[in-house]
């Protein structure tokens, strides 16, 4: 049909709803023919965000027309406000209204906010339609379009409310990333970084030493995205419905979670990403305090974090923050808590993650108490 | 712990989420004991709407306490409105607020309604949680209690947004039935009727028998009861999320769900079970009409149902009607619709049932002409 640029393939291997991951430049021009070799004859609802629909929704539109699929396209407002009930609703309205039924699609062409939004819609129309992932931003190429988990916020906290509805195909185009903003590429190599903090030291140590290739483009970008995806789609076929290790994917994500909770999920203040690259600091930092890991970790992984331009430190976060209790009380209605014990990932060093269960919060609040002060 | 009362038990067979189905007097004192023996530790929040929270909240919160399970209770308007986005968010808010985790369990009280509703936000907060049906209307004890789907309506048509969600335990209490309402009741008894219509053809006999004795309550009642979460049990154990055969529990439905939107879900002129009823009988007559069945079937359908009743022509429904062009559009936006071909759950006579794809929109529009003039 078209001649394919190479691209590489990642399967995720969930038996029935196993699925391919495939990234590779200019991916959206082939997505038509990919969707259409695995789901004939659906039809398509685009869900997008404003910033994203400007640059990259026609080429999508045509990769799919191309293949003789019709879509509607449905734009949301940019911004994690998105992920919410009333947008929630808009969206399911709209792909009611186009008269999709259970095997047509749904197509996510964004960020995060896109993929957790329309992922959700797709998993509670009809009690299911299919869906597809074509992720835009970095941090939807290296994690959120992965694994199957959707959602929203509410007023109680992060991704509360969702459903695990995993895509039947994730398109994660390298080329798209040239137009994300310089920020959020940042925010998305956080993400990036944690898969080697995680369990995989030598990459932590390769993007030690290749971070500049991978901001750059080109092969090493594309060589971070796809270890990334691979490390995500080993955790989430071990452990699909997180009731065991794929909580390791949370590393940074419980302090993370609560400092975009306090500051409202305002992005000029901290994006996901920044959240989760304080809280990986912040995690090797409290497991040092905790005598479990070498202290001279942490600061390797701060210094790694802050030469690429990320937050490390509550203190680099602009404007005011909440006390230390009002931030434990952020983390005790996060997700993670099971039975009022506090559990954290912590580490013994790099790439050597652990789940720890009944974490005593006076020791958490004393510790953010000495961070807020740093 | 409590002196038993004898109690039927239906085991739903779907593996690692196999649930039982306590069917008996007086179950709601023993809802918190059965709920601690399979849900140790859990806290509860307790779905129900303003009718039943009146007569059964207390009884239902008392025989928790005595097993030791906090609980929070959740009022809904009484009637399907409350199947919106809006009550359900309601809902997800305050079982949230109540600071439930995922193990902690949500309890609906009360009819389909309450159940469908309760189901859904149990089944998206944090992706999931616990949840176990107490069903307080005949219709729920022999339908939609059983067999995990949920949902709540759009403008675009009833059931339509919703998530497979299996509880862990149902608690059908035969007392409790002793409050309902009679047309309710009556209601219920369609869906009843229905299992014996399907596939049961000795049942459709012994309903057309002993109905007065099943009306009346006492052991005929709970015999009923028990058949149909027993027939409903093994189809959902079969097909649990309706790829197949569990589609011909749809007998009536696509007439009755059309109804329900033309009569804009105003329980006044239609409540669920009397769609029901008429689809039904609409269903064996045009089943006749197209030659599958004997009309002597339709018209022993239709008089059984008048027997008790129910209502099984168009014109039972008091109030204007919409003419057969827009009862037919609202069909194929029905979610039974596949690729735009019309599936209808038609019959070869009485307990022979069976899903007819492809049916011709013509045949379908000339019957329900025909069939609004009756
Ligand atoms: N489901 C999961 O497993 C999972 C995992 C991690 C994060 N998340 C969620 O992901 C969200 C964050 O995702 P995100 O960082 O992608 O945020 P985002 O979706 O808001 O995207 C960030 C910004 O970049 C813009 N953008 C995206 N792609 C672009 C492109 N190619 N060119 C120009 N602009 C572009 C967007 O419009 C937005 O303004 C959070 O809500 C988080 O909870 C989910
Ligand atoms: N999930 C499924 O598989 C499934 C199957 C069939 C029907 N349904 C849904 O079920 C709903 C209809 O259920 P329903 O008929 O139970 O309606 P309902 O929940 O509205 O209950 C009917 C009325 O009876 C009242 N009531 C209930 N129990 C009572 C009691 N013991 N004493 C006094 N009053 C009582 C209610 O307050 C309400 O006014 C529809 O929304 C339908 O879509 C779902
Ligand atoms: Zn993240
Ligand atoms: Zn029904």
């Amino acid at each position: 049909m078209t001649t394919a640029e190479p691209h590489e393939t990642i399967r995720v291997g969930l038996e029935e709803r196993a699925y391919d991951i495939l990234i590779g430049a200019n991916l959206l021009e082939r997505a038509g023919e990919e969707i259409a070799a695995r789901m004939p004859g659906a039809r398509a609802a685009i869900v997008t965000d404003e910033n994203v629909a400007a640059i990259h929704l026609k080429a999508l539109e045509a990769g799919l027309a191309k293949a003789g699929i019709q879509s509607t396209a449905v734009v949301v407002p940019a911004g994690e406000q998105s992920k919410s009930f009333s947008v929630l609703q808009t969206v399911v309205d709209a792909i009611l209204a186009a008269r999709l039924e259970r095997r047509d699609v749904v197509i996510a062409l964004g960020g995060g906010v896109v993929g957790d939004l329309s992922g959700f819609a797709a998993g509670i129309i009809r009690r299911g339609m299919d869906f597809v992932q074509v992720p835009t931003s970095l941090l939807a190429q290296v994690d959120s379009s992965v694994g199957g988990k959707t959602g929203i916020n509410t007023a109680h906290g992060k991704n509360l409310v969702g459903v695990f509805h995993q895509p039947k195909l994730v398109l994660a185009d390298t080329s798209v990333l040239d137009t994300l903003p310089e920020r959020e590429f940042r925010a998305g190599y956080a993400e990036t970084v944690k898969y080697g903090l995680i369990d995989r030291p030598d990459f932590f140590e390769w993007l030690e030493a290749n971070w500049r290739e991978v901001f750059a483009g080109g092969p090493a970008r594309a060589r971070a995205i796809a270890v990334a995806c691979q490390s995500k789609a080993e955790v989430v076929a071990r452990d699909e419905r997180e009731t065991g290790d794929r909580a390791l994917l949370n590393l940074g994500h419980t302090f993370g979670h609560a400092l975009e909770a306090t500051t409202g999920y305002d992005s000029a203040r901290l994006v996901h990403g920044e959240g989760v690259a304080i809280g990986m600091a912040l995690a090797h930092r409290f497991s040092a305090r905790l005598n479990l890991a070498s202290p001279d970790d942490a600061v390797r992984v701060e210094a790694h974090l802050t030469q690429v331009g990320l937050p490390t430190k509550l203190s680099d976060i602009p404007g005011e923050l909440p006390d230390a209790e009002q931030l434990l009380a952020y983390i005790t209605q996060d997700k993670k808590v099971s039975r009022g014990a506090l559990t954290f990932i912590l580490t013994r060093g790099i790439g050597q993650s652990f789940i720890a269960k009944d974490v005593p919060s006076s020791e958490v609040l004393t510790f953010l108490r000495d961070s807020l002060a740093r």
